[in-house]
């Protein structure tokens, strides 16, 4: 009775891939509804990435049903779209911990489980990875080790993947890359190798061809002597030209197969097994539908990209009840405003112009701004092109895939002193995506690069006039870098007003010790100032707007007048914006007590953006503990200290 | 008489690109042989990249002849194929000061002249530079300003390479890309698009077939109503798959011209002014001869890529007498002997066999080393792929290349803590390859990073024991940085010895003031003390083989008892080693007197090694100056302090 109320009959008998080969192959359609069933379930209530991972589910379960992980590899691209996995490899039980605090990560990661290859978050790693897996297996004469990248069509833009590509051609390695081809990004895919894959799937015309041509060529045969000479003389060309030469993949040396249905999981069980047997670099094209068997999800594949809470029933997506303003929205709005006043201003972004609000300046500047599709490199490198141009490009990236362009930041445009204006979202801890998404690195790497300014805004009103200060003139590089989700201000669209340039500015009077904060965690002293016993002396504040150029007379104001000193940042300690002030005071000889607080060196798991300011210590409370601990009261023994790291 | 004996009868008539357009196309042959003749000239004597650019001769007189530069925007890829477009463009006179200090730079340059429409140096940025250039020429409305990249097939392997293909492709932006395919990078090229290139170019099957097929069909043709039916459905999907898909480069929607000749410049001309007039995205496909012209050149592509001074005769390079050995013959001997040793060790390079002396190995070990070609993002994550089937991969990497790849450092093997050993060659300044190319920044952007352990040596054993170390265990992510040149040392092949990890050691005692150097500099502190007068008191030296982690120990027991210190590092100053002990200075409460030298907070230009150490200030004799100025003597001011920025 009780087994067969269960909502998940197939599902329940399988923790492992061992228990998933043991279902007949007739039995996969139905997993696979029970799957998309438990996702469904599961995210309504607990976000996650939804879209994806609800296409990749038959993938997901023919693989397993084929292929013997963890000896097999299996690696998954960005790895949203790996839920499925992750629930056929051990982790159902757990899955409602998805993206949680101590939970489990939203992407594969190796130290979580033998089942994931290689972790992932960032795009277009997979086949470069799988590539040294393929490489190794070989070098160890594993030669029945099977190496599988399954990668989307947006990507396969990355010029990483590229690379994969090329080498994996060039060394013949024994490896599959399936093309799991959903024609979306986050956003719908940009690029002509994307046009390219939609023409040969719209169409099917690559292979019809093929058959048309044999077929009409047959009957050609028929005419006679001349023709039959004719006829061979054709196909030989056309062998040489299509086999060789006719797919963007296969002139990469990979044989392409496809199109392939990507929820036909008998189909795709068949063809895995085909291609378990064929050695040599092989491309397996998919078409799947993002968002497949949620009638929302696939009808808004936006959204439901990674919808946070919605209701099930009716596929209403819960709206966070805020009244305040995301930071990437008042990017997108000042944008749109500034674009209109300055027809100097283009906007370019790697594929993300909803995650970023640039969406706001399309719909009404369409011609103005480029979505460049995930090609980090690019879009720098781009923006230069267009700078030299007399263009004043802002170019919004994430912060943690700036890592991605960091040359290009310094060689293409800091080097030539462009007046390029990085815009970086979710700089900072990011929360429910972890370790591999968090932007906690720029302001370290950033620093080292000359001529670049570095601003962070306290709050909505700053970074909308850090943005009309970058194009009043040509700055140079100018980068302003601001946290994912909400600001502080109930109204923030002020006239604008010019911030100097490298100029901090004092929040709040206090007395021996002054807190020096830059960007929004400004708002957690202030937080933490509230929160402070009445008896203990206030402590001055100041937003010091800018790590590079600093605000040298203002610290030298501080530095004179405080002998203790604390430093607060959502980035890494080691190099950032509390390493430039070490570097200011032992460069001017100032003696003071300096507590730098931030990202410590290790690298920060998922969970709420309040827990892990919390872990980090940096959060009004560890803010509170810093204060009490400087000013040598016990105070602060009370309260358990926040580990710094 | 003057005129008739000279050398360069047409050159002599050119300074600018409105000289040679007064010339008949007629002329251009010889003009060409008269450039080449210059080229070897200089190059004999004030070395350069000799080999790319003589093949490049022919090119750049046409795209000058055809194209209005600098209305017209004409972007070289890396640049070093440039020297033609120099010496047409205003910089005859001064080309004996190219890659010299105080002279002009080895690569195109935007502030050095109007024509370099883009600065470069490193490789497969012009693409997305150029695409820039076109989207802002469409947006400006001049439409009828013309914009072409010239690119190698070597470029052409980088990701950012394929990322600006594949936007440009789907912008159809009005531009040309001139592929050089010479098939050689420094040394020859890999990957499967250069295997593909290569087949196109040497059976010129691609467009012979097309002739082919269409001769046949039209004889087919002949043989009657139900011939032609078939041979109508043939040419209709022979010409979808040849026309849109049969070429690597259609199928990213750019048209396919080629192959041509590089060095036939008559030709070339017909075909520019041809292109000149077809819009969209077009890419024409360029074979030439690298060192051509040069019979030495064309013999010894790899040497000549960048030969050094040479015996214009004879074709021999005159070698540095020095019996030292450089740096790279010491990663590349010992990698030998290690691999040996430890059949888990493989080497990694992304197009730098000859450059960093991997050959050493791959001559011995042909499978166990990999050249990745131009692809430094893929040459980590690769790393990182054979890293999880238990290989210690040690990937080789030019310091500021390594920019490239600094989200996969992160991304994919310092997340993941796996034992890739990273050894960046070229470490701090470079000398003649100037502001692109030094590796000054690799300090401060890895010292941000969890899990990685960061050490450069002082001198060639050092080097030795550290590779040594990195591959006795998993340490995890292990980064070895040392310098372009020469050691210092007449014996080096002495037996392994483990380097403790993050201890640094004693080099000799002293008094009153402790330097504190990482890497190479540290002999530039050994000189200092050799220079300074008798009657200042020795400094204690400290060599501290690490950046990260620090020897705290060590630096408890210097903080303890030394108040003035001096830091030295050939990186940025902003973040990089002095900085780590800035923090570490004020996070322990130290009070000391804290000097950083190392190379300052804006780019350095071109120069010898010891020019550049001289300007920062971080040569023996700025350090002496620094010491002098600390022990308060007023000996500092007889000697002009360099400018440590």
């Amino acid at each position: 009775m009780h087994q067969a109320s269960s909502k998940y009959p197939l599902l329940d008998q399988i923790e492992f891939p061992s228990d998933l080969k043991k279902l007949k192959v007739e039995q996969l359609e139905e997993l696979c509804s029970e799957i998309r069933e438990f996702l469904i379930n599961e995210t309504c209530a607990n976000p996650g990435h939804l879209g994806s991972s609800l296409g990749a589910v038959e993938i997901a379960v023919a693989l397993h049903y084929v292929y013997n992980a963890p000896y097999d590899k299996i690696v998954w691209d960005v790895g949203h779209q790996a839920y499925a996995h992750k629930i056929l490899t051990g982790r159902k039980h757990v899955f409602h911990t998805n993206r949680r605090y101590g939970g489990i990560s939203g992407f594969p990661k190796m130290s979580e489980s033998i089942y994931d290859a290689f972790g992932v978050g960032h795009a277009s790693t997979s086949i470069s990875a799988a590539l040294g897996m393929a490489v190794a297996s070989k070098l160890k004469g594993e030669t029945d080790r099977k190496i599988v990248a399954i990668i989307g069509d947006a990507s396969l833009t990355g010029g990483l993947a590229f690379e994969g590509l090329n080498n994996a051609g060039h060394l013949k390695a024994d490896m599959l890359v399936i093309l799991n081809d959903n024609n979306m990004a986050i956003d719908p895919p940009v690029g002509a190798l994307s046009e390219y894959l939609t023409h040969i799937t719209a169409s099917q015309t690559y292979n019809r061809i093929k058959t048309d041509v044999w077929n009409a060529l047959s009957k050609l045969n028929k005419l006679g002597p001349m023709a039959q000479k004719a006829v061979q003389k054709i196909e030989g060309a056309i062998k040489t030209m299509v086999m060789r030469q006719s797919n963007f993949f296969e002139s990469l040396n990979f044989r392409y197969f496809g199109i392939i249905d990507g929820h036909n999981v008998t189909h795709l069980v068949n063809i895995l097994k085909d291609l378990r047997q064929i050695p040599g670099p092989k491309l397996l094209h998919v078409v799947t539908v993002k968002g497949k068997g949620y009638k929302y999800a696939e009808e808004n594949k936006v959204q439901f990209h990674s919808p946070g809470p919605f209701n099930k029933e009716t596929g209403e997506i819960i709206v966070d009840a805020s009244k305040r303003t995301k930071y990437q929205d008042v990017f997108g709005y000042t944008l749109l405003e500034l674009a209109q006043q300055n027809e100097r201003i283009v906007g370019i972004t790697p594929a993300m112009p909803t995650g970023c609000s640039m969406n706001i300046v399309m719909q009404e500047l369409p011609h103005r701004c480029f979505d460049v599709g995930i090609a980090e490199e690019h879009a720098v490198t781009f923006s230069a092109g267009l700078a030299t141009e007399g263009y004043i490009p802002f170019c919004n990236i994430y912060s943690s895939f700036m890592q991605r362009a960091y040359d290009q930041v310094i060689h293409d445009v800091a080097i030539q002193n462009l007046p390029v204006v990085f815009c970086l979202d979710r700089a900072g801890l990011v929360g429910e995506d972890g370790a591999t998404h968090h932007g906690v690195f720029d302001l370290a790497y950033l620093r080292a690069v000359p001529n670049i300014i570095i601003a962070a805004p306290m709050n909505e009103i700053e970074l909308r006039n850090l943005m009309y200060t970058a194009q009043l003139k040509n700055w140079g590089p100018f980068a302003i870098r601001y946290p994912r989700g909400y600001g502080v201000l109930n109204e923030w669209k002020l006239p604008f007003e010019e911030v100097p340039i490298g100029k901090g500015q004092q929040v709040s009077e206090g007395e021996e010790i002054a807190i020096l904060s830059i960007g929004h965690p400004g708002n957690f002293v202030q937080e933490a100032l509230q929160l402070l016993p009445a008896h203990i002396s206030r402590p001055a504040h100041y937003n010091m707007r800018f790590v590079k150029p600093l605000d040298e007379e203002l610290l030298h104001d501080v530095f004179t007048r405080f002998k203790k000193i604390i430093t607060v940042e959502d980035g890494v300690i080691n190099g950032g914006f509390g390493s430039a002030i070490a570097e200011f005071m032992t460069a001017h000889g100032y003696d003071a007590a300096l507590v730098r607080l931030g990202v410590p060196d290790r690298f920060i798991e998922q969970g709420s953006l309040k827990e892990l300011h919390h872990e980090c210590g940096f959060d009004a409370e560890g803010i509170v503990q810093a204060i009490l601990k400087m000013a040598g009261t016990k105070l602060f023994k009370d309260i358990s200290l926040p580990n710094y790291g």
